[in-house]
C-alpha cells in the first residue's frame, strides 16, 4: 500500500496549485490595472486566498468529483475551470483562466507543489546537516577501519566518515535550494507567443504579466515561455536525484556497517521483527536505499521527456513528465526525512569499532609498512611479513627483530620496540583525517561551498 | 561499427591523461620543495611533459600492451606504474606514485579526458548558438504554424521556434561549463585520508599537495577526497544530459518539420539513400535523436554509482562509473558536433512554411476567435462556425455576414470586411514572438543568464 | 491528479489481496489435515471468502486504519494479522498467519494483484488484436507511402502498416500470458527455508504446503522459495514494458500519421481543446506514448532490484520492487485499455492516404526505377532522372522517351506508354504486402506464434 | 582503458558479420535458381566463404578504411557493398546486395553477432551451473546463518545459498538460449514489403527468399519483416539483463559474505592491492556487481527504441538500438564468464560459517522459540528471554528452568536439557534446505524447467 511522506504531493495539495493559479492569474491582471478590483475580491473570497504565498488551501473545489471529470477528459484544468467559473458572477467570470492554456495552469501548479516540496527535502537535508556536523565532530578521532572493495584497508575515523557523508548532503541542499530558487511560473498561452494574452491586455502588459504572476506566487518570473524547453523540470529532477544519492550514500554505509558481524552503527529505533525480536534491522537505511535504487531512472525520464518535447507541445512527453516528477519528489521527501531521522537515532558502538579495527592483527596498517620500510626492506619482504601475519605470525615482534628496522628506528631517534608499536599504530596512521573533518564541519565551509 | 565523434574518449586519450597525472604528481612534489628537481626533470624529459596544460601526450608507453596487462589485473594503473618506473633511474623511480592510490590516477585521468571532452561540446554549443541567434534574427517575423499535441493550433514564427532551441542550448552550454569548471583532481590515497602523503611529505606538506597536484593539471582543487562522494561525477553527468536534450529537442524539431509531408526544414546535406536518390534524410537529427534516447539511461546509472558507492571504495559502483561517464562523453561529444552542423546546413523552405499555415484555411486562429468574438457570439457559436469551416465552409464571409461581428468593428472603426480580414490574418496573433526573439539573442540575454 | 486505469492495483485491491492470502493459507492448512474444520469455517465466514478464486473482497478490514499502522511499521501485514486475529476466537486464531512471514504474505498478495491486472491487460491486448486483425484484412490493398527516417521512401499498404501492429500486440499478449501464468505463489517462511512451518507441520506437509496455497489461490506452485530469486517480477515486468512498447509503437505511428499536414488517420473522439475547437488531437495515443516513454525505466528498476536482491532479503531492493511493479501494472493496463479504444475508432482518411502517397509526382518508385532501369542505363542516369523529377520534371515523358527504356517494354512484350505508367504505378510495387497481411491475420498465425 | 570478454562483439566480428550476411543472401538466391552457379561461386571464393556457419572470417575487407568511410556516410553497409562488388566479376557483380536494403544486412549481421555472444553466455551460465549444482551438494547439510535486512535472522545451509544462486542461473540460461534459438534473420527491403525481391526474383522467389536467406546462416526464419517490430531485440536483451541480474545476485553475496567480519567465503584468485598486500578483494564480484548495475538502463534503451519505432524506419530509434545491444552483449559475456571462474574458485571457510552462526549464543533461533513455546509462554515472555539473551543471559540456562519448557519437553519425552538442547541448535532449524538442494540439483529439475 501506498506508505510515504507525501503530504505536499497529494492530490489534493495539487489541486490547491491549480486553484492557486488560477486566483493568482485574476490578481495578475488586477495588478496591471486590467481586471476590476470588484472582481478580483469576489474572486478572492470565493477561493479563499490567502496573503504570504499560502495560496487557496481552503477553495472548497471537491477532488473527487474533478478527478472523475478529469480521467474523461484526460486534463484536470478544463473541468476545474468550468466549476470556478460557474460559483462567480458573469463581471468575475469572464478574467478566470482569461487568455491562458492548460499548460499554463498545470505547469505552475507543478511549480508550486515542487516548491512546497523542495522547501521540506532542503529543511530535511539541513537538519541531517547539522546532526551529521555533530556526529563529525564528536567522533573527529575515534579510529575506525577503511574498508574498499569490502576488505579492511586502512584506518580512517568514525569522524571522516561523517564529514564525508556531511559534504554530500550540503552539497545536495545546494543543489535542491538552487533548483528550488529557480522554480519558474508558466505563462505563455497554446504555443508560447502570448497571442491571447495580447488579445485580452495589449501588448505592454502582455509582456508583463508574466512577472506579475510570478510575483503572486512566489515563483520565479520565467525567461520566456517554456512548454517545451523544460530545463526547468530536468535541473529540478537533478536536484532531486542528488539529494536521493547523497542520502543513499549514508543509508548503504548504515546498512553495512549495521551488519550483525560488523555491529559498528545501530539505528536508534530499528525496524522490529514480530518472530525474530532479536533483530535490530537498519529500517529507515532500507527505505532510503529502495527510494536510491528508484529515483535515478525517474529523473532519466524527465530528461527522455525534455529531449522529445516535440513542437509546441509535445505527443506524450508532456503527459509523461508530472506522475513523473511527483513520485521523484516524493522519494526525496521520504528519502530526506528518513535521513534526518536516521542520523539523529544513529548509534556507535566504539567497541565494535575497535574489534573490527584490531581484528587483523596490526594488517590494517600494512600500506603504512610499505611506505615506510619498503625503501630499506623492499617491497618483496614487506609482503612476505605482511603474508605471515596474516597466517598467524606476531607481526610486531617480527619486526622488531630485523634490523633494517633498528637502523630506522635509531634514524628517528626511537628504540626498536616503540617504533614498531607506533608503526603499527592504527591512530597513528589516520594522515589528515582531524583536518579533513574540520574543514567540513567549519562554518565557512558551507559558506566557501556556496560561493563555488 | 564503432562511429562517431571520439577522438578526445579514445583508450588513446585516456592512457594520455593517466601519464599525465603521474607526472603532475612528480611535479606537484617539487613545487612542495620534496622530490628533487633532477629526479622530476628526468620524468619529465623521459615521458614528454608540456607545458600549458598539454601533458604527455608522446609518453611512449605502449596502448595495446598496457591494455593487455590491464585485463588480467582489472586495472591498468598498477601495470602502468611499473612500465613508468622502468624508464627511470633509482631517485626519479622513488616519486613516481608516490603515496597514490589507483583510484587517485584513475579519477583525475577522468577528470583531464572529461575537461578535453567538455571543452569541445560547449565550443560545440556555442557554434550552434551563434547559428540560431542568426537564424532567429533572420526568421523573426516569418509566421508558421504551432503545433501542439500534432494539430495546427496557433500561429508561431520560424524565429521563436529558433529562439527557443537557443534558449535551450544556452542553458546547456552554461551547465556544462560549470561542470567543466568544477571538475576536480583527486588526490586522497587508500581511503580518502592521505595518510600515505602524510607519512611521505608531513602533514603540512601533504594538506598542501592536492590543490597543487589539481593546479600542475588545470583542475579544481577538490575540498576533500572525494572516492566515495561521487557527486563531481554525477553533476557532470546530468550537465552531459542537458546538452544532449537540448540538441535532441532540436533535432526532434527538425526531423518532424523535414517530413515530406511538412516540409518547412531540410538538412542541408542530407544523407542520401542509394536506392532511393530522392530521399533527403534529416540524418544529422536521426543521429542527435539517437544519443537523446541513449543518454538519460546513462545518466542514471551515475547516479546509481554515487547512491551505492559503499563503504571507501565500493564493491561495483565505481567500476560502473567509468565506461558509462565515457560513453556520455561521447554522446555528447557527437550530438552537439552534429548539432552544429545541422543548424548551420539548414533550409528552411519559406513556401511551404507559408503553404502549411493556409492550409487550415484560417482555422489557425480559431483561438483567436474565440478571445474576440466568444464575448459577443457565446463559445457555442464560435465553435460552431469553426467546424463549418473545417467542414470547408468559408470563413470570412460566415464572419462579415455576422452582425455582431459588425458591431465589433465598428466599435473598432474598421470596416467588417477589412476587420475579419485582420481578425483571420495569422501574422496579426503572434503575440509577443517578436519581442520573445529579441529577448533570446540579444546580448545581455546570456549575460543575464550568466549571473541568473 | 491521478488519472488512470487503475482499478485493479488500487491499494483497495491490495489489501483484499493481502486477506485473501492469509485466508488461503488457513485453508491450506486444513487441506493438508492440520487445521480443524471449525477454525477455518470461521476465518472464512468472518473475511467473506469466496469460491472461484474470487477471494476476500468484503473483509472488512479499515483501509485507512491499516495505512496508517503500516506508515508506523513500515509493513502492512504485522498490523493486519493484528486485526485479524483480533476478530476469530482463540482456535481460529493460532492458525492465521502461522509459521509465515511478512514477505510471504506480501509477495503472494502481489502475485494476485498481478494476476487480475495482466488478465485485463491480456483481454484489451486481445480485444485490440480483434480489431487490428478486422483492420488490416479490410484495407490489405489500400497503397500508401511508407516513410523511412521521416521521408517517403517506397509504396506500401495501410493493411500491412496495422499488420505489422497486430503481429506486435499479438507477441505481447502471448508474453504477458506467459508471465501471468508463470505468477507464483510464496511461502518459505523468514529465510525461505520452510523451518517454521516444518515446525508446525513437519516435513511431509510442510513440503507440500507451498502448492496447497498457491492451488487455493490459483497461483503457480512455486519450485522454491523466491524471497531473493526475483525473476518471477522482472519476467512479469519485462512482459508488460514489452505490452507497452507493442500499443507504444501503434500510437507513435498515429500521431504521426494524424498531423494536420499528413492526416492519413484520425483518432475516433479525439481530444477537444477548448480554445481550438478545430483541433482533433490524437488524445489515446498522446497518452499511450507517455506510458512507453516511462515503462521501460520502470523495468530496469525491477531488474536492479533482483540483482541486487542481498542475502535472504535485501536492504531495500526488495522495498524498490513493489510500487515499481504497481506503476508499471497500472501503466499497462492504461496504454493497453487506450490502445483498444484507440484502435475500435480509428479513421482512416483514404484520400489523404492517396493524396499523400502521389504528392511525389512518382518518386516513390525511384527505387524500383533503380531495379529495373539500373542494369540498362546505369545508376548514375537513373539518379540524374529522379533528381530532374525532384525538381518538377515529367519523369513518365522522359522515361518513355528513352530509347532503353524502350527495348524493355518490348522485352516485356509492352508499348513503352503502358509500361512506364505500369512501372510509376505505386500499386504495382508494393511486393508481398498483401500475403504478409493473410499470414498475419491468418487464424493459424496465432496458433503457429504459440508453438513457436 | 577498454577491458573486457568482447572478443565476439568486436568492430571486426561485426564486419564479418557484414560480409557473411552479403555472401549468404547470394547463396539464398542460388538455392531458389535464380543466381547462377558461377556467380556464385566465385563470391564464396573471393570472399571465404566456410560451410558449418562459420561466414566469412577471411572476407579481407579492412576494417580500418570501411570504419572511415562508414563515418562519412552514417552506414558501413553502402561503403562495404562498393567494396564487394569491386572484387568481382560483372556477372557476380550484379547478385550482391540485390535488392536488399541496408537495415536487412545490418540486423541481420546483428543477429550472427548475438548468435555468437549469446551461445558463449550460454556456455558461461551452464558451466556455472555445474559447478553450482556441485557446490549446493557438496555443502547441502552445512549450517550457516540466513541473513535479512543485513541482521542474522534463522539458519539456512551455505547449500541451499548455492541452490538459490543455481536456481537463477539455470533460469537465465534457458532463456538466453531461447532468444538464441529466435534470433531471426532480416529480409525486407526498404519498408518490409520484399517489393524489391518480388522485383527481381517473382513474387513466388520472394516469397521464399527469407528463409532461404535466414537457412544459409542458421537463424531463424522470421515470421515478417520486422524492421519496425523491434520485439526480437528487446527479448534478446531482456535476457541478456536476466543473465546479468542471476550473476549480479551471487556477487552481490560473495561480495558480502567476503567481507573481512565475515569472511565465509573467498574468491579464489583475490585482486591483488600493490600498497596492501593482506587484502583479499572480491575482484569477480565487484566487476560483475559493476554490470549489474549497468545493464537494465541499457535493456530500458533497447525498449524505448521499440516503443518509439516510426513509421517504416525511424528517426533515432533504430540507430540507438546497435550500440546498446553491443554494450549489453558485451557486459553479460564478461559477466557470466567471471561468475563462471568466480564459482570455480570459490572458498567457502567452514570455520567463519560456524563462528558466525554460534555468535548470536543461540539467538538465531529466537524464531523457533516463538513458534514451539509461544503457544505455552505467550510471545511477550518468549521476547523477553530473548532479550536477556541479547544482553547477555544464558539463554539455555533460563529455558531449561522454565516449568512450562519442563511440560513440553515432558510431552515430546525428553528431558529439558536435551529438549532445550536441541531447540536452541540451528542444524534443526533449518526447515526443507536439504530437500530444496535435492529438489535443485536433481537431473530433472533442469529438466522439469525445460517444460514449464
Amino acid at each position: 500500500m501506498t506508505v510515504g511522506h507525501d503530504e505536499t504531493v497529494t492530490d489534493a495539495a495539487y489541486l490547491d496549485a491549480l486553484v492557486t493559479a488560477e486566483v493568482a492569474l485574476v490578481r495578475a491582471y488586477r495588478e496591471l490595472g486590467l481586471a476590476p478590483a470588484e472582481a478580483v475580491d469576489e474572486i478572492e473570497t470565493e477561493f479563499g486566498w490567502r496573503s504570504g504565498l499560502r495560496g487557496c488551501p481552503d477553495h472548497g473545489v471537491d477532488l473527487a468529483a474533478l478527478t472523475a471529470a478529469a480521467v474523461a477528459g484526460g486534463n484536470p484544468v478544463i473541468p476545474l475551470v468550468g466549476r470556478l467559473k460557474e460559483r462567480v458572477g458573469a463581471g468575475s467570470r469572464t478574467w478566470i483562466h482569461r487568455g491562458a492554456t492548460s499548460q499554463d495552469i498545470v505547469d505552475t501548479a507543478a511549480m508550486l507543489v515542487a516548491r512546497a516540496a523542495t522547501s521540506r527535502i532542503a529543511a530535511s537535508l539541513a537538519h541531517a546537516e547539522v546532526l551529521l556536523r555533530s556526529l563529525a565532530r564528536s567522533r573527529r578521532d575515534e579510529v575506525a577501519a577503511a574498508r574498499t572493495l569490502t576488505q579492511h584497508a586502512v584506518p580512517t575515523t568514525v569522524g571522516l566518515r561523517a564529514a564525508g557523508w556531511l559534504r554530500g548532503v550540503a552539497r545536495a541542499r545546494e543543489r535542491v535550494e538552487d533548483a528550488q530558487h529557480r522554480l519558474p511560473a508558466q505563462l505563455g498561452g497554446a504555443a508560447g507567443t502570448l497571442a491571447s494574452f495580447t488579445e485580452v491586455a495589449g501588448t505592454e502588459a502582455a509582456a508583463d504579466l508574466p512577472a506579475a504572476f510570478a510575483h503572486e506566487l512566489g515563483l520565479a518570473a520565467p525567461d520566456a515561455p517554456w512548454h517545451t524547453n523544460r530545463w526547468p523540470i530536468t535541473e529540478l529532477g537533478d536536484a532531486l536525484v542528488q539529494a536521493v544519492d547523497a542520502v543513499g550514500k549514508i543509508a548503504t554505509d548504515v546498512a553495512t556497517l549495521s551488519r550483525t558481524e560488523i555491529g559498528e552503527l545501530a539505528e536508534g529505533s530499528g525496524g522490529g521483527s514480530s518472530a525474530m525480536p532479536q533483530k535490530r534491522n537498519p529500517a529507515a537505511s532500507v527505505l532510503i536505499r529502495s527510494a536510491a535504487l528508484r529515483a535515478p531512472q525517474l529523473g532519466a525520464t524527465l530528461h527522455l521527456a525534455s529531449a522529445l518535447a516535440a513542437d509546441e507541445r509535445p505527443d506524450g512527453a508532456w503527459h509523461a513528465e508530472w506522475p513523473v516528477l511527483r513520485e521523484l519528489l516524493r522519494l526525496a521527501l521520504g528519502a530526506t526525512a528518513h535521513a534526518a531521522t536516521l542520523v539523529a537515532g544513529l548509534h556507535v558502538d566504539t567497541d565494535a569499532v575497535e574489534r573490527n579495527l584490531a581484528s587483523t592483527g596490526g594488517l590494517i596498517v600494512a600500506e603504512r609498512l610499505s611506505v615506510v620500510l619498503g625503501p630499506v626492506l623492499g617491497s618483496a619482504r614487506v609482503s612476505d611479513l605482511v603474508a605471515d601475519a596474516a597466517g598467524g605470525a606476531d607481526l610486531a615482534a617480527a619486526l622488531t627483530a630485523l634490523p633494517e628496522v633498528g637502523s630506522v628506528a635509531a634514524e628517528r631517534g626511537v628504540a626498536p620496540p616503540a617504533f614498531v608499536a607506533d608503526l603499527l599504530d592504527p591512530a597513528r596512521y589516520i594522515g589528515l583525517a582531524g583536518r579533513l573533518v574540520d574543514d567540513a564541519v567549519a562554518p565557512e565551509a558551507s559558506h566557501r561551498e556556496d560561493n563555488a
